[in-house]
């Protein structure tokens, strides 16, 4: 018979138990501090029904890459982001949530396009929102964005650390609006400075796009600043305040590594106002981290009433297989999980080493039994070696006689017999 | 427009915050418990190859059940339990692991039946096994049921105590060897003795099957015990000594409320020896909560090395939202997540409020702000009230200028102006 593969489908990631007890560690971390500023969990389904997935405005891209099925006459689709799914639900249960909500997601999104490297079909991420009836001040776009950078500092021993660069699609909006572009030409000038850093010929693809005045005024943006438009138009006058009340709040959030960059633009198109991308200072070589802005009326296709919110992402997955993919994650670290590992010498003994592994336990500390008892003690030891223990407590005939445990420090290799008590002080260093 | 259905599909689970919080509480200490266990956390795909799902002997049953679908040429669809991928992964990685290996899964699984109360079409289940290569000793499978009762005792505060029914297949595959059955009524008799609870009419359909004797020496075992059968054939003798030595084992192990119940049969095909199921002792209402086996061979379909082992499973959300359902889980518990609001009187006193924020973050207390600063004073204290906060920190002008916080305990009502760091020890208790 043949041997059905063992691999994963392409595109998959699976984690060996050292690189997943780094994983988990990670996002318990992230996840804890989002607990603490207040984010209440969601766990939404993987599973939308088509309809709820596809039609939303401006995402033709999106439709073609998700992974669509059939069950019975339902049609459905893996979820491919936290946010359909988030719109689904508030809007259903806007009577059970208090208002600002705020809430994340940590879970699996699926996309079906072709695997790349780096570009999983299966992927972990955090989804965190704050969202609104009717309004939503500016104030808490600061919020998510001091709130992420706690995140990602709860993290930043093993993964680096972050700047965010601000960007503000308001400003782009009144600028566009003061140059009289018409849709098209908007939405071009939009892509090309959304691409601006990856193409060469920028200010070429713009006089193509909106005449050689208007991209001469665009790219001034970029080689002035854009304050210089200040004083403009009114809509660029509150766009340019905006910016800079938002920059205030992020100092007085103690925010440090912040910088406006208004060619950050997000590609989602239900971006309305702040956007913000994080990239990692130490691994400058690594695509943004993280990202979000504000929206607006995010769950029209669901209700009547309007939501805003302002909401942001990070690729948890994506961020740390990369980093463990280029080796910039030091694995031995985690290889070792285990204090003690229990030997028993012969099943006689099972008793009294079951009790020990089991007061162990009750004690919390991290132990497990090597069970084949006929094993001969180098078998035994050498199975504490590869898990790495740090010790060993050996339960053998005179072991059982005398009540005691004889403890290897895996380290040093000596030997000791002991109180079970006297042990455990020896395991938990307070000796 | 008409608006999308905002209710998931038939068979999903939703959890409102409170009930989320309670889940991931419980679903954290379970896996606290696996981790000091010495069980290392797999986090396989949720998506397999069709091949891989599929053909798994006398699993045809199964077959029907799976969410199947296609992307470009290949054939793929949900996990249905952690067990394939499990077989699929160790196969794969026989060089990176050690055996004994001591394993977790915690995930999602996906059924495609016609969804009925309790059963879900996706739902999260923990899967625990021990991996041998060739060989496992029994003590494992003693192991593993000591371990689960750690899980459950672990959440018996909200969901209850658990009793555990220990069955064994090597005793029934004996008594049909004993009695002379042929396949078909092997196959027949399991099924009946599996049914046992759930039918009237056990021994006359025994009699169909297997013919009066044999019919009346497997109703013996229930009514005279499966020990007077010792003596009848060096296979039942093994069984049952093997069963008088796993219950030995259980008691050093200091497991209480397990018993033999020989009816224990587990449905799925692969278990070949030792198997058990527990079940909630408060509620026993409910079907089996957990269980599990020992299991020869699983990953011969992968390899052809002989991967032993033995298996349980816990339907997380199974058990958690059925006690949800039936207002079994106190939820108004869950409901409350934050120590204290930070509220803003006006747009002015941000920056200091936000410093206040940052302290009380740094300090890991839970907090959150409300960051409409032009609402009124009565809106922002509904807000405090609404989410349950402890304390609300009220900022206003005299606030900032004064370099205090107005503490206002949102129990009692009492509130008074103190310094930061006296406010924190107030919320923290030490006062």
């Amino acid at each position: 018979m043949d041997l059905k593969p063992t691999k994963p489908l392409s595109g998959f990631i699976e984690l060996l138990p050292a690189q997943q007890r780094c994983f988990d560690e990670c996002t318990r971390r992230m996840q804890n501090v989002l607990r603490t500023c207040g984010y209440s969990r969601l766990d939404l389904p993987a599973i939308e029904r088509a309809e709820v997935l596809t039609d939303k405005d401006n995402w033709d891209e999106i439709e073609t890459q998700i992974f669509l099925f059939q069950k019975g006459d339902t049609k459905m689709g893996l979820r491919y982001d936290g946010t359909v799914g988030l719109s689904r639900f508030v809007a259903g249960h806007m009577n059970d949530l208090t208002f600002p909500f705020y809430t994340y997601q940590f879970a699996r999104n699926y996309r079906g396009e072709r695997p790349q490297r780096g570009r999983y079909r299966e992927f972990w991420q955090l989804d965190i929102d704050i969202l609104g009836i009717q309004n939503l001040s500016l104030n808490y776009d600061a919020e998510i964005v001091s709130t992420l950078v706690r995140v990602y500092e709860s993290v930043a021993d093993i993964v680096g650390s972050v700047k965010v660069k601000i960007g503000n699609r308001r400003f782009w909006n009144a600028m566009f609006a003061y140059l009289n572009l018409n849709e098209a030409q908007a939405r071009d000038a939009f892509v090309l400075i959304d691409k601006r850093d990856k193409i060469s010929d920028f200010v070429d693809g713009l006089i193509e796009t909106v005449g050689e005045n208007a991209a001469k005024e665009i790219n001034s943006v970029f080689t002035n600043g854009y304050r210089s438009f200040m004083g403009k138009s009114a809509e660029l006058d509150a766009a340019i305040s905006e910016m800079d009340k938002f920059m205030s709040l992020l100092d007085a959030m103690g925010v440090k590594n912040a910088e406006i960059d208004v060619s950050i633009m997000r590609g989602h198109s239900y971006y309305t106002g702040i956007v913000f991308e994080f990239f990692s200072i130490d691994y400058p070589e690594l695509p943004a981290v993280g990202g979000g802005g504000r929206y607006e009326n995010l769950a029209s296709k669901f209700s009547k009433t309007k939501i805003v919110g302002v909401g942001a992402s990070i690729g948890v997955s994506r961020l740390l297989v990369a980093l463990m993919e280029m080796g910039k994650i030091d694995l031995s670290k985690w290889e070792k999980s285990i204090d003690v590992t229990v030997l028993v010498m012969g099943d006689d003994n099972l008793p009294y080493a079951m009790s020990v592994l089991n007061t162990l336990r009750d004690e919390k500390i991290p132990s497990v039994a090597y069970l084949d008892t006929d094993k001969k003690f180098k078998s035994q030891i050498e199975y504490s070696d590869k898990i790495l223990a740090k010790y060993s407590m050996i339960i053998g005939e005179d072991e059982v006689k005398n009540k005691v445990v004889a403890v290897k420090d895996m380290k040093t290799g000596q030997q000791q017999t002991l109180p079970l008590g006297d042990a455990i002080k020896l395991v938990r260093g307070n000796v």
